[in-house]
């Protein structure tokens, strides 16, 4: 198989060993200062993710972090998970995708719905259980190879989930995960329910890193999301369904309101036409949406060299707009969009494996539609 | 009554009229540009903020955006609540404190604290209830004039709700309302399980501002606590208390692991005496804890001219490691602490105003608790 990473800023299965190089436009020379060795001393932004330094020979995910092998347990704090409590291999070690969003309750209905498009049944006289329930942060469901987690709101929040997911993957000794976020943003151009795949997160400032403080000094890790994988879902939009599927850069933003260019928060020093104006430069920039998780889920995925999209729905588009006034209805039908392209993606690639499991143990095995019915509605009247 | 805001950097109830001086030292010279009015273009940063811009003549909170006022109806798209939609002077007019700290339990589990504590009694046959629960990201419960709020994790997600917050209190024309965040941190140079009320925030680098881009352009905003409030909450610390309650700077940082210095994050590129160095080096510089929401709602409540604390209990001293190890119900315990030093606080602002209610409507009106318990245990053996 010949190499392709260079075009597709993604890690293939099983291309141990080759090297990636991503060429990366710098926007700024603050923060740098030598600080960290992944960057070279000159215009062009040059940095190395060497296969080797995030998977083991068997393809096995491998930590950018020397210290967590010496560590006689790590415990997952916000996800109520350690690796000395609990056999992380034997409950994750099939794990394939792992899909985020905002909500516990988003994630509760993806985690039911990928169950019914895969096909999985749970054995009889189970259900799913939330498996982070103990930590109040987060919520995980576990359905096959598919995890299904909350992630709250904005950059913190979904960082310390990528952080402990990544140090999951690496117990669980998962091979190749897929990481997906599935959510919803403001449109820039595009009416609300038309569903926005990105291609490369950018900050606030249009610049695509996510900056960070560590030990007191800024560091910026490029946003870059596969392009092969954005192309793969792009694909897999049906040209029947009723709305837009379209790609593009997306703005990650640390403000819902005042950082967004909104006129409707607590506070506002701007006026409608200062934000018309900056809303315009950023569509001609390319920016097609704007929300508050992309740039560390794509920054931080990359650094670990995880195959990452990030799909989102419109709820309404900024240029017209500031504040979500779609009935309910209408929202939640569109937040089901990016979940059914995500769906196809799991499914079609589960059709490959020959891992479509389409019988497995029965949790409520229907035989009859009516019947069961029938049976539902008789044992109600009986109280 | 004498003016004492200067001293206070604080808003004294019925100080209409009156302005604040706050002297801010100017760490940095990149983000102003002369964009924010607010700012002199002098060494010296100098916020004026008077009175009458936050504050109504008859004491309710006033926005700092002109654009409310002019709208038909305004949604709290993340409170699940609206101005048209919602009667809010009927249902939060009488709101005094805002308590709010990152999980829907803790919270939920304050309201029923700060219930007990000030005697508030519920309608018989009714019981609290999220107010969000439809927004499925924040939760919002209302005991009399204490309502708790969970924040979820981080300055985004603890920002968006402070402008809603605000908007609220504005809407609901609440007067002089005070807001607490209860939470957790790290401790540097304090055992885990010391109670610590924050004396001023600071970021990763040190700076005492809230560094926000907004329409492409850096502001910063003063990240300021009412110094009179933490001097009040000091003094209620019970010297038989069996811990420390102490104040000091916190350091608020965008990120749990790498922004914190720690040594066990998936990704780690410095090493365990760098690490010391730092830790050591934000110690000298006052800084008494690290953790992730302050910075902002300092920072907002400060910009709307209301009244705030943060107060949080640390569950390890970073100075001795980055694990959470302490067990679960010493945890539990632990984070009793900042709840007990503001129920405290209110039950005294409520005994000194005449509202403490020892009596009221009897929810679940107890007159034996030793046959009350009998009654329960007999009737839980009829299934």
């Amino acid at each position: 198989m010949p190499c392709n990473c260079e075009d597709d800023n993604g890690f293939s299965e099983h291309q141990n060993g080759c090297q990636l190089r991503i060429n990366t436009n710098r926007t700024s020379t603050e923060g740098f200062n030598g600080y960290s060795k992944m960057y070279e001393n000159s215009d062009t932004l040059v940095e190395e993710v060497d296969h080797s330094s995030v998977r083991y020979p068997d393809g096995t995910v491998r930590l950018r972090n020397p210290n967590i092998e010496l560590m006689d347990q790590d415990i997952l704090y916000h996800l109520a998970l350690g690796s000395g409590s609990h056999d992380l291999v034997e409950m994750f070690g099939d794990v394939k995708f792992v899909c985020m969003g905002g909500t516990p309750k988003r994630m509760e209905q993806f985690a039911y719905t990928i169950m019914a498009e895969i096909g999985h049944k749970l054995p009889c006289g189970t259900t799913l259980q939330d498996i982070s329930q103990f930590s109040y942060r987060y919520s995980m469901y576990k359905v096959g190879p598919v995890l299904s987690i909350s992630h709250g709101m904005g950059i913190p929040s979904v960082g310390i989930l990528l952080h402990e997911v990544i140090k999951l993957m690496y117990h669980a000794k998962v091979r190749d995960p897929v990481f997906f976020r599935i959510g919803t943003c403001g449109g820039i151009g595009y009416e609300g329910g038309t569903v926005i795949i990105s291609e490369e997160a950018v900050d606030g400032a249009l610049k695509n890193a996510l900056e960070l403080t560590v030990l007191g000094k800024t560091i910026q890790r490029p946003a870059k999301l596969d392009r092969r994988l954005v192309r793969e879902l792009k694909g897999l939009a049906d040209p029947e369904d009723p709305y837009d599927t379209i790609t593009g850069k997306t703005m990650c933003t640390y403000d819902f309101y005042e950082g967004q260019g909104r006129l409707d928060g607590a506070f506002c020093d701007f006026t409608e036409s200062d934000k018309m104006e900056y809303l315009e430069g950023i569509h001609k920039a390319g920016v097609v949406n704007i929300e508050m998780e992309s740039l560390a889920f794509a920054a931080l995925t990359h650094h670990a060299g995880i195959k990452a999209a990030v799909i989102c729905v419109t709820l309404l588009d900024r240029l017209k707009g500031d504040q979500v006034l779609a009935p309910k209805e209408v929202l939640d039908e569109w937040q089901q969009r990016p979940t059914k392209l995500v769906c196809r993606f799991i499914k079609r690639y589960l059709q490959m494996k020959g891992r479509l499991s389409l019988e497995g143990h029965g949790s409520i095995a229907v035989k009859s539609p009516r019947r069961f019915k029938l049976v539902q509605q008789e044992s109600e009247n009986y109280d």
